[in-house]
């Protein structure tokens, strides 16, 4: 028996963790998947960090808090709506449950013909990436947002750097895009 | 003989039928090929429906209409500008005119060698698609901007259900990608 | 209701039209649309035609047959088997019935519960595209077995031309790749 | 600190169980990554299996032989030689050692600066992919060569009847390509 | 021994221009490789102008400008930062200097071991690509601020025109998206 | 004016030179493109160098030889033959004439417009890509077959030691497909 969470985790932050605990120990005998999507993208403002830090933040977040059962799968995007359950259902390891308070993905699961359960939200006014991501960029207090081991492992890659770079990359001279 | 009309038809109202009516009525012995644009796209604000279900409203309603000579055709982007009119011209049945209002559309048959005419455009202030959209999502009056049969079939994929969701896909917890 | 019949037909030969036949004689309220797969692939020997050639090809022979009640529609290849039933569920208006000879495809279909039929399979041993594709490239006595319009449409495009090239596109000199 | 073995995994047999439990035993305080490759791939007969069935056949026997420190991660080709390593390492968790016999992927490690070193191959004669998929596919005497409950799975999921089909896929009547 | 200069160049003006005489004359014996971004895009505002016309563009302001050792190379995007350096590194003929004032470039060229200069920004307020299109649509005073030879050459392509029409083109009717 | 010479360049050796030197002695005042085509493949045994070591070898053969109006532009593969023609005039600096004794690129680009010439083959039977990658992959006695700063720079790649390793990529171990 196995539930799935999706999200991004840019970064993966202390709401990301509560929700997390709260499927766990709702359901100690169900392994919990969590897809890492977008996981092509990185260095830009909406999805700095590359699939393999976010791994590593799920990682040292999960094992610091004390939670097993927790499989991390990076998932790249597929961009058709339409196909995104199958093509979930083709790289996941199988899963019976979905967690989401997302409308669309909730829709989608439940015209596959899935269990879709709605996980407590963390406090969401101040656990939310896209702000985390702004306190980032701009020197603002973000270090409490998110566990301890990945607010230490933000500071080795120098996150506030990235952030601040990549929240103006165009500042000045010519304007390239990868 | 055949004609072109090209659109992404989310959904096909009132407009798209008058269109193709004066078209039909124009030239009665050309058949008109319909292509349905991004096809790959659905489940988004901009392209709520996937090329299937507007395969489906354009078949019911030019039938209602007693309209014939119609070849509709799903056409995913290939999103290089510079070779769209090859790639139609790969895809589709063979087409010596182009219907058009859009003036990238008409620059770039042209340059192709194309003829392209202006079909006339039906009380274009009501029927747009994206007004079209935001009445079905917000409860407005949508319904006598589409062909009944159309109003009909959106009832039945629960397309107001749909856009509401779609208008707002974010409005709570963890945004995955698809 | 309508019935799928999927297939590359390279060329559209007597083989297909007879199994189209068979499939509209045998349910003559059910349109029948006819996927043209490989829609991407031209100018090769296993794929020497374009889509837009093929669906013409469709149209001129099931119009001489008197058939009705047919729908062609491209179809690109998506490369993903776990994904192409839910692919061509997007992409092609709504159908109930596939009918297929072909065991993967029947396995893939019958996996997410529809009905599939197996279609009369005509003269196979004369009737088999590569076999037609071998003739037309080497001189052979190819056109008694494709449809009289068919033939007739083949030797407007040369195809005789174009496939006695593509079977030995390397004969001399630098071998660049489209 | 981890290591990273790749492979496809069609399917996971008691060579590559063997290979992972020597890796493990000889370094016991390194994480191993299994990179499940081809991931985007299945229904051929190459690659018959899913990433998803391939995920839960090493999950399971990872399990049953008492193995921990096992991450596998489904990984889809990139398709671009050069660019692989620097895929991997956006991917996949951090790893410092790559274990392979490959030469071509130790190439091109090596160029990026790993450690790589040679697991020792188990039974190579015996346990390889390609001929167990010929066993599956013919009825021969497979299921000694996979752990018992990757044999047990693999007869969950029918993998005999899906082999013999994959194998000859073409048999008969026209060949869709998905 | 090369240098690398990246950009877009819709269109290539008196700033680019200004920008590479002075890595010239700064390091006569280096050539230096002027990588011509999103070259897969053409017809839309962002990107008007095909990498077929940017490389037309550069060659005569460059021929014009008595400048040699430029090396111009169409890249298309790669769309994927982590990949982005290496995948440059593949293309384009080998480079040990990069010149940019971008610091998303900097940044990833920096991490890759690149020594990254910063080229002196000619009138940046006047010449900026921007600003210059937008001239270019709406018939202001655009032609001083590019090199005579590319303003010929702008005219000769009707460049007014296609900026006229690419800044609004969904005026009217509906919006197929090539 | 410029010409156009399309190959895959793998390596660069004298046949391509020869033929180089006789188109450019033909028409001295008409700048000649060297497309490198599969400009994103390497690492295998059909295309071993990247563009970029392919663009140098390009490079250093015609500079040795002392012949100018060289263009060389790396291209990757588009993959659809009925696009080829037209991806090719999106990328590459405006030509007007084709040099090829392909009869597939003879017929598209005659299809669409273009002045064909046939170059001079140069020793084919000793001159041909696929028999000096061979050479290079045995031992054998490659160097003469190639310009003596190409020789140069393959031994500097160490381009026989990659050969041999590519010519049998799978000897022994699971082969994991990048």
């Amino acid at each position: 028996m196995r539930g799935l969470l999706i999200g991004r985790y840019q970064p993966f932050h202390r709401g990301h963790l509560g929700t997390v605990r709260a499927i766990r120990a709702s359901a100690p005998d169900a392994e919990l998947v969590i897809a890492i999507g977008s996981a092509e993208e990185s260095y830009t403002f909406e999805n700095p960090f590359t699939a393999s830090e976010r791994f590593e933040m799920v990682v040292r977040a999960v094992r610091a808090a004390g939670l097993d059962g927790i499989v991390p799968v990076p998932v790249p995007d597929i961009r058709r709506h339409a196909l995104w359950v199958r093509y979930l259902e083709g790289l996941l390891p199988p899963f019976e449950v979905v967690h989401t308070n997302n409308p669309l993905t909730r829709l989608l699961f439940e015209k596959a013909g899935y269990r879709v359960e709605s996980p407590p939200l963390i406090d969401r006014a101040r656990l939310e990436g896209r702000k985390i991501r702004t306190l980032l960029a701009t020197g603002g207090a973000w270090s409490a947002r998110v566990p301890p081991v990945v607010a230490a492992y933000l500071k080795e890659v120098d996150a506030p750097g990235r952030l601040a770079l990549l929240r103006r990359p165009s500042a000045t001279g010519p304007r390239p895009r990868p």
